[in-house]
């Protein structure tokens, strides 16, 4: 059985994503050590700590893992930014949290996204939905970072033995507010459901899960959620009517998985003549 | 026809394979604009520039990459280095790399490695050889760094159309020198042919080769190197007697591709008992 | 006749003459590159996008500036600071700024200061007005930082043919507040002329300009306005009343153009004594 | 009389210039503080010391110039390199030299260059020679560094009072060895005689001094030399035959004062049709 | 007698401390020069200037300390944080400050901590109080980066009679708050008082001083206070009763004088068996 | 018993000491771990590894030390330096060194100075030798850094029970060469005994060891030698006659413990006049 007391490490705290996974995780008993470069605003769950890092200062990110059973590693740039801007957090700041699992023989929830595989087409009709074992496909420095993320943990767990668990989240809002988004939509219940299972998961290895809710269109199909026996619950298709059927009429947007961060800078010549990709 | 004026970006000009690469290129009579952080050992071509610069200044290298048609990026750290050592050439350095094809509308063959590669099996017998479209399986930071460097020009080539070519090197240098080699070797004429192919190639995409000479013995299949009419020539076979049997006896190092870089610092239960890889 | 779809990039978009420049350039139906380190606090016109960004990330800059026609360059640090604040923003940053006009064939419009000029005197009755091409005197760090950015540019047409004026601005706020700003008031109104006039202006070579409206008292005289047709339209002779007549006392602040910068630390012996500034 | 024993801290003291003027100054009798970032190769003269330091660590350099009656700056980059190169020891350093100087009290000799001013063109036949207080124009970033350093100057001695010598060496090695430098030698004898003048000068100011000997050919008018009493003797005229008449046949190399600095990586049109530099 | 006119630097002039003196100081009439890596919040005193800067920028620390009598070294990180974080303020800034004093002749008064010796045992019942020549005990890396600071005052001291005093501060807040604060506690007035009888002193060499007000419980005896004849004149006594009686049950916190500083992070053996200290 | 397969993790391996160490203890058959900024010279012990690795480097430092049961800290700068220079590997090296300790229980053993207490006076005739629990007296930012690291030591004991030994080295050569050294020779055969007595000692706690050998002057007395049954063997003595009664003649240098050091940048007062140093 799952030993609660032995503390979860949770970047990014201070983040949306950090905050709603805070609240549900204390309220379901967990300890929690919290960390971001950033003050944590809300109250810190009895039990539970925050200490203020920098995901760039290593010996620091290992200590703050030290005794600790799983990272929950929802830290660094979180949206599209110049390279630069996200060489250090999400570089740098991922080998410090693998070398922190190491260390610990804990295991990594990985935030990754969407972004990663973005330059994949979104699926026609009842065509096959995109399995988790795809090519990498990153839409930006953001989604590049994110598959750098999860290389990193095929390394770490080929060598190392660290078992680690790359989540790529969709859309995790606190609803779905556009139409793409009834496809990629991952409610914050459903993320935590996924926290709790993947901690508790006797075996994980290295897996890779599609971070969407049970919505009525998606996107993906096969990944490695049996492993730690999940299932969302929620689904978007309540929200559809409010959203509505605007789309944003970019081809290169609505083309691909990734949405209007393919589009973002996109300088290839438009998507129509089918040959400009036969070198895919 | 291929306008051997245009110049050729050659970054690493002073590394082994950079040294190797001028002479030959020189001869054949391509203008290179050689640059490395380390000074240029030998003589520059008549017509050919050096250009001492840090791959982590990136206007300089965005500067060195005007006018040219391709960018052979060789340069970086090339060996097994802790991650913060690699972070800056290898990361960033990449970056510019790509920035500057992208400004240039040029082309960029990129010194990718079979460490990217390292973690996935040697084939035994007759068994099926890897396919270039596997799965990225690093087994260094250095490798690590590699597999990253292919999936930025992944990126480069869905949203800005800029072609490359990823050369996973198996062993290139002067000759073979242990049996691992005898099916990794790749010698310096076989990949200065296929630098001069590249160049004139009409079209490359996105394209990944296996970077060894016609060896007898091989671990790798298929990959695009019909896309540029690269065959190799030479083969490690007239070493094998010079070369013995020896081997080096440890079972990680004799199991994964990548050789004694997979062993280096490998702290996973040792692979005998299957099912502790059930998860892969 | 001018292209107004071809983009101007504009530095320092957040600060006071950025959003002044923003609006007025907006309302005039230019597309705007906006960028700045700080957010920018007003609503974006139409057609337009800000970027944030720190002018140290050259390739970033670089990238912002494609396609641009013009660099408007309004960023780095404005009033006096220690040099090393200075070094990275007004140092690198304008090397940044050259290097992306010279790639894109964009005219750059420097706002430069007459703090790079403020130890030269103030005339006294008929007294001739200093000319644009008089010596540089830099008041202070930041006159230095100003200095330095014009010959920048004077590099970089010398060798380039990069075409830029610097803007030695005099006071350039809402309205004039004291007595010295009487002679150095430059209304938002004629900085925004100045700069439609400045792209749209045929030819502009490496041109200075005084920087101040059409005020009844003025330090300034001959410069290189006409080479893009601009007459200042307005005055600051309707808030002399307003301002009064108090001036500072102070000897050095009074002496010279620059006026208080120039005191700010003085401490060279008081020039009363005619023969201490023989040597100047 | 100029009092031997207070110090003169020379900077660069590693490189061919430092070297030669620790030989002469030490032989003369002159106390000497050395410092470089490279070891000093040389024996250091008696009494005289040398300390490793680096111009961007500003608190050392205000340190090691504790007590000295004048700074010899002759450290930094000395030829073209990439901007980023040049930032620290040019600019950083120039602001650390300075401070230093202003709080010894002490006067300060900058090894300037004609670099400063490289895109004037050259004199032809009797044509009037360039007179010190000519415009800058920097040829290259090396030279745009100068052009700041003797700004640098320019703003302690208006605010500070630090008197300063800005010296635009011409070519200072041990013998001319082309044409250009026919005109441009300055000899080592030339210069050291120059630094102790500058040391014994009652009054210096804010000074420019052409740094040529007193050679034939020149490409130099007035400057500030008779404020310290200096006339060169030496001459390139013996080597006149040694140097031949080859020359670079390059017209922007052959038509600017900064020679080759000129045309490295010059891409403005050739400056032949008159009407090109009307803007200048 | 003291001259007022000369200045004090005061360093962390935006802090708790730094606010109160700065009040304090200015009512009495001395002339300040504050300084801070923060904006100052409140009104600064006529005649007194306030500078934004960072310790880290020695050069600039140095120009603040220009003709100041004193220095008041209240800046830096003042709690606890990670090394790496301390490091430059704590470390480098120190360095900054005590070069600025040898330059000026100034003496120091050092923002130091009972930190610094927080792992002293608290005296039980009439046992002898501390000795303030007693061994540093560090109980953080902040305490550790004061007795560095100390260290440096001794340094400087004995090797260029730079006068300087450590205090030792207990706990200054508006009141005492908890119970260990009784016996800690400094008042603003007592703190304000020490600060002028420091500048007033004839000598100080280097003095130890325990930073607590006339409390009735105190941890801590002789040390250098008749060096400057300062006697605290307030007492935590009349907060006893709101303060109340609770104390945290934490062995280690109620054991050493450091309080809950020494608890957290620790990770040695609880000091319950005598023999584990037997080798202190 | 001794385990001598428990790596020993050495750091400065390609010092002169880390080189004599490296020779003694492989050939007395320990496993060693070697690091050093610059290359390692000489041949690798057999079953002993050397990593080239930055002490600022924490990850990689304390990837380095995993399994080691011991750290000896011979790495970081050496001798007099700038402080920046200082900074970094005695500063943040120490810290790391000490969290890799923490981390792998294993005890360090730290090579620290005479020159921490380099402050305190020779001693005369038969007065009483220095105990090790004398106060710190550092004589340069050299012996300040090492004054730091034994409190590093001192932190690390009292919070989290790792053992350290900190050895003041005298003088560390393969002889002694002048008239000091006499008192202060450290010969490499008893410092080689010293580190094994240490690895082996049951308990060390937080141990001051004088370094030197069992020389017949000396300025040294009680210390914690003991706890590792530590005796010197050898004897400066030989070399009495060789070393010659030649001394400095200055009077800083030979009035204090630290020689030299002490005398290098003096600007105190000379110390005859005793009442200089009542406040002492």
């Amino acid at each position: 059985m799952t030993d609660k007391t032995r503390p979860l490490l949770l970047t990014g705290a201070s983040g949306n994503l950090g905050r709603a996974l805070t609240k549900a995780l204390g309220e379901a008993g967990w300890v929690l050590r919290l960390t971001d470069i950033a003050p944590f605003p809300d109250t810190v769950p009895e039990g539970s700590t925050f200490t203020k890092a920098d995901l760039n200062d290593g010996v620091t990110i290992l200590r703050l893992a030290e005794g600790c059973q799983a990272i929950l590693h929802f830290g660094g740039i979180s949206t599209e930014h110049p390279f630069e801007t996200v060489l250090g957090p999400n570089y740098r700041g991922l080998y410090h949290v693998y070398e922190a699992a190491r260390r610990e023989g804990a295991r990594v929830l990985f935030a990754s996204s969407n972004h990663a595989i973005g330059f994949h087409e979104r699926p026609s009709g009842n065509a096959e939905r995109l399995d988790a074992t795809c090519e990498f496909r990153p839409d930006t420095f953001y989604g590049l970072s994110k598959a750098f993320g999860e290389l990193m943990g095929r390394l770490y767990w080929d060598k190392h033995g660290v078992e680690n668990l790359n989540l790529r989240i969709g859309s995790s809002f606190p609803e779905p507010v556009d139409r793409r988004m009834l496809s990629t939509w991952l409610s914050y219940a459903d993320l935590a459901r996924l926290v709790e299972k993947f901690v508790a998961a006797p075996r994980v290895g290295h897996a890779v899960v599609w971070g969407a809710s049970d919505n009525a269109d998606t996107y993906w199909g096969a990944d490695h959620r049996d492993r730690i026996g999940w299932q969302p619950q929620d689904s978007s298709e309540p929200w559809r009517e409010k959203v509505g059927d605007k789309v944003s009429g970019d081809p290169v947007t609505e083309r691909y998985q990734g949405g209007g961060y393919t589009a973002d800078g996109y300088t290839r010549k438009v998507p129509s003549p089918k040959d400009a990709f036969s070198l895919d």
